[in-house]
Order: C-alpha cells, then structure tokens, then sequence
C-alpha cells in the first residue's frame, strides 16, 4: 500500500464526509477537517484529527484533499472562493472532487486545477452514511493516472470499491449521474407501488415481501419501503437530495437536448413532496404525496 | 406432499405454461393439455401428456387446471366461451387462474365459479420460463383454504414459492399488479438511463457493472440491460406485453381514481416502442425510443 501522501484534508463533514474523515484516521492519515458547522470540526478533532479554520489553512496542511460538501457551488466555493483551498494546495497535490455535479462542471474544474498545477479526481461516492463510516463506499472515479497512484493508500482507507472510469475527470460524473437517475426513479416508483398496493387494500407487509422477493424489486425498493411500513421518515438521505440530484440531471440533458421522461416525472414527485413540506424527511415521503390512502402509522415510544 | 389431485389441465401453452405443463409432468401428474396452437398441444403429449381438443373436454378429465392464457379476455374464452372448461369441470374442481388480470376481474370470476361449484385459486405468476420449466416460478395467490388444500401437491410442482395472499380471490392479482406496474417502471427506467449513459459518452459496458453493483441497481436493471449491451432484441418478454400490463394497472387506477405517474409514462414509453415497430421485439427494446444515439450492435454468427 502506498503512504506516500500522509496528510489528507477532508471538506464538508456531512454524513458522507464525517465517515470518510474516520477512515481515513483509521487508516493512519493525519487528517485536517474543514466545515462551516464547527461541530463536526471538532468531532474529528476529537477523534485524533485537526481543526481548520478555512479551506486555506487545511489546504497548506495536505497532500490531498476530499471534497464532500453537497453540490457544484459550494466546490466551487471551497477551492475557488474566499479563503479557498486550490490557491493554497501545493503544486502536485491532488483534489478528490465528490460532490455530485454535473459532467460538464467536473470537467471545466479539472482543466482548471491541472492549470494551477494541481491533480484531480473525478470522484462522486455512492453506497450511503454506514458504508462512508466503516470506509466501505463505492466511488466512481475517473481522473489522471498520476493522481490515482498518488492516492492510493488513501482511496483503500475511504472505498471498498474504486471503479476507474478514464482518465480525466467527466465520466466519474456521468455515471453517477446515470445512478441517480435510477435511484431517484426507484424511489419514487416503490411509493407509487407501495401507495397502489395500500389504495387496493392489499397488506402493506405482505406486499413488500413478495415484490422484494420478485423481479419487481430493486435497491431502492429493499431499502427504503421499510421505513414506510415502519412510519419512519428520519432523513437518511432526504426528499431535498433528489430535488437537487435530478434537478442535476434533468439540467445537464436539457442542455443535451436529451428526453427525461421517467426522470422528470420522477422529479415532479419529489419537487411535490417538497412543496407539501416533506423537503426535510426521509426520500420516502414522496409516498406520501398520494392522496386518500393510510399509511402505516409510526410506532411510538 | 397431498397428491389427492393426479389429473391436471393446463391450458396456455405460451413459455409460461409449457413449463408447467412440463413440471407437472415430472411431478407425476396426469396433464391434459390445451393451446390454440396445436405444435404446442403436441410438444406435450410427445412429452408424456394428453393433447385435449377444446377447454370442454379437457375438463371432463382432470381435478384441477391451470389458466396460463395472456388475458382477463383469453381467461372468459377458456371458461365460458364455446366448448368452455368451467361448465365441465366436475363440482369441487379448482381453477388456478394465472394470467394477470385486473384484481376486479380476479373478483369477479370467484364469485362465478363458486356459483357453479368450483374453487377458485387467483395465482398470477412470476420468474420468467426459465423458473416455469424448471418447476421454481413464484405464485402470487390467494383463495379459498379447501381450494389450496387440494392443490398443495399441484403447487409444489410448479412453484418454488406460493405466497398466501389472502382467503378469497383479489389480492394475488392485486400484488401480481403492483409488481407489473414496478418492473415496467424499471425497465423503461433501466432503458433511459443506459440511454442517457451512451448519450454522454460513457462505456456502456462499464456503466452497467458500477450501476448493477449500486444503489441505482433493479432486478430488471441486472436482467434486461445485458440484452442491450448485446444488441439482442430476441423477445423473451415483449415490449406489447409491458403494453397491455402497465394499461392493466393504469386502467384499474383510473377507475379507483387514483393517479399512477411513473406507471403511466413507462406505459407511454412502451407504447411508443411498440408504434415505432418494436412491439414484439423484447421489452428492453424500449431504450431505442431516445434519438440520437448509437446503441451497442448485436453480434452476427
């Protein structure tokens, strides 16, 4: 396993990033943390990590950083804005961007990154907060050669899976892109089918064994129903996720001139659910924009 | 194992029902078989069985028969058309009804048949000829306990899996439904985004394993997108039969007044398909409704 990059950075400590800052101290990094809530800077501090005040600072610290804040904008911000990491990340360093943002943006920031000098991995991450935790998480990444091998003690600490896409930055995103698509319409189609069955008196249980047991299933529908049938909606990832992700989608094949049509309907569906104040709870509100159906109550405690 | 029954019918000779005239047959069963395609009605016989000339005098000889047919239309044909089997089957008899159909037809035709004596199980089914010929499909059923009673050994024959839906006909043809609506949203679904993957210029071979091995996977995903990789429509399941399942679901939605919007644009997509041409190619044939692209070409022998 190569060490030779020590000291890494990670940005943005949501779910995602606060599980790849742990595995990464597992891993044996010296890692230097950066978000706008300075409560999760100091959970890694905590844990044997550092505590930056600014992607400046962290960025004079590293030989890598992982960007894991939520969309393009604020990458944009942190590497670009305002005590911004890329002015500050010595020549050679490499920038995990893993955000998930268009194709085109990950392609526009990787030809402005080599122009500083600085390497850059396509990198957009998949397989949820437990993964990210336990240093399992898949990531789709695509990026130059040198920047892989730079990096590739510490992509063993962060991924169970690292699917090399090419060599430079844009098809990671794509196909993260194309994932999303199918999660969002997955998810939207298990409460359409969830609300279905519940319309036509079927039992909401039984109906979820058979189908994630037939060829009606997928990941989404294994994932998420039960906690419709549970009546829990605590955001694991939330309603707003896929407002923003297929909202992502939907913008950059418009641009294509490419039809969406699952993927907008599927959109409008969350978009509706958000508009019915479900933005904030878990993605599987969306069943709950159908009407006149009882869902499963949530238990008490 | 209950073998009270030995003589069975089967009527339907398509993939789904010369399996089970076949598992039947290796279960030791007396089968009677019928199709409107006479080389179908003699592949069993040559097997082992009886070719029936008409549903009549296919239920002179049997205790209990399978409605393998396409429809609700082909299901009143074979049981209360001319030489029809319900007004010959002995009283007692039981008909397991496995097309999918509407849960008020499946309904309805409990009722009838109990009007007449017989025992009705609604038992659409589910995992493609491959799990038929081999005895392992799943049955979504439900009906009368002494109707089960008698068919246990029936079942065991030709099902690896026979959920119990319920005591009366109706909730089998409502969760065989709901899972009809889900893999036509999966397919379509799987087809927009292996479309949209090649219209970004993504290798479509590697985007189908990182996507078959994360979030945004579906069992149709898994099934139906190797066809496309291979360039190979040979119909399996056709795009027509998507067609007339998603306008089952869609239809009986309509009259409980209850909006189906993933349903209903996969339902669109298929019907494009199948204007365009595709109709009896296989149902992942849905993907060549995105312009513009060139998909994978299939390989000549």
């Amino acid at each position: 396993m190569s060490k030779d990059i020590h000291s890494v950075g990670v940005i943005g400590l949501g779910a995602m990033g606060m599980g790849v800052a742990q595995s990464l101290l597992r891993g044996g990094f010296e890692v230097h943390a950066f978000d706008i809530r300075r409560e999760a800077v100091d959970k890694v501090a905590a844990a044997g990590g550092y505590a930056a005040d600014s992607p400046a600072v962290l960025a004079k610290k590293v030989d890598a950083v992982v960007v894991l804040v939520i969309n393009a904008d604020q990458t944009e911000t942190v590497l670009f804005g305002e005590n911004g990491a890329a002015a500050n990340l010595a020549p050679g360093s490499v920038v995990i961007a893993s955000a998930t943002v268009s194709p085109e943006f990950a392609r526009s920031l990787g030809k402005r990154l080599a122009g500083m000098g600085l390497l850059m991995i396509d990198g957009p991450v998949s397989g949820g907060a437990a993964k990210a935790a336990s240093g399992e998480m898949t990531i789709m990444a695509s990026g130059a050669p040198e920047g892989f091998a730079k990096c590739e003690g510490v992509l063993k600490a962060i991924a169970g899976k690292v699917y090399r896409l090419g060599d430079e930055p844009g098809p990671g995103s794509v196909v993260k892109m194309v994932n999303q698509l199918l999660a969002g319409v997955h998810i939207a189609a298990a409460g359409e089918a969830m609300a279905l069955a519940i319309r036509c008196g079927a039992d909401p249980d039984q109906t979820y064994e058979v189908i994630a047991n037939s060829a009606g299933s997928s990941w989404m529908f294994q994932n998420r129903v039960p906690h419709i049938l549970a009546g829990d909606y605590t955001p694991l990832s939330a309603v707003n996720i896929f407002v923003k992700d297929l909202g992502i989608v939907l913008d950059y094949a418009k641009k294509s001139v490419f039809p969406l049509p699952l993927a907008s309907t599927a959109h409008q569906m969350f978009l509706q659910a958000s508009a019915e104040g479900h933005g904030g709870e878990d993605d599987s509100a969306v069943v709950k924009i159908f009407p006149g159906i009882v869902l499963p109550a949530g238990k008490r405690t």
